[in-house]
């Protein structure tokens, strides 16, 4: 199940925008808020299975467009790679790595920590 | 005119998945090969205002979801900060780099040169 969290959070990262507000707002209740069905339908005064049809839906159009683009499979494959190269930075520099290469380091954890991470 | 071949060929890149098919090989034909507008006009027997009005609405199409989605603006901008720590890694490095340092200078080239670039 988290799998299932991370992928779609993955993805509403990514291709969001191009779904309805309201499959916007169930989406990132569900998935980023943690919310149950229940709870949603519950706050919107609608049923569960309307609930469980919207997600179903907007999970799919997104499934849908990284299908066509793949652009989250080759965003986690990029991060890998500058992973590793973070990691064989950190190896070289030793204890006291000059500050040149410190700053390097910390330019290449910036480029990790940038939003869209999940 | 070649910013735009850029732009185009860059967003083409990203969402060309989700033109049409016929969109696509006019997208290709023009921006990529370089054909006039008449050229594709001749070679596929239709009005050179056909193939303006396709183009057209095909570049639209590109544009909108670049409007909603960013993610050449970002790429772009990740590309940028990458290319500064390619340039950092080789000012430190000097005449004689460690095989350390090379090996790592060589894996970011290899992030910059991955494919997708325009």
């Amino acid at each position: 199940m988290l799998d299932r969290v991370l992928l779609i959070g993955s993805l509403y990262d990514f291709y969001g925008a191009l779904l309805t507000e309201k499959q916007q707002v169930y989406i990132r209740l569900h998935y980023l808020e943690d919310l149950s069905l229940a709870e949603i339908a519950d706050q919107f005064g609608v049923s569960r299975q309307s609930v469980h049809d919207i997600l179903q839906r907007a999970e799919q159009v997104l499934l849908d467009y990284e299908q066509k683009l793949k652009l989250v499979e080759q965003f986690h494959h990029e991060r890998e790679l500058l992973r590793q190269i973070h990691e064989s930075l950190i190896d070289i520099s030793g204890p006291e790595p000059n500050p040149r290469l410190r700053e390097i380091i910390r330019s290449v954890e910036s480029l990790l920590d940038y939003e869209r991470g999940i």
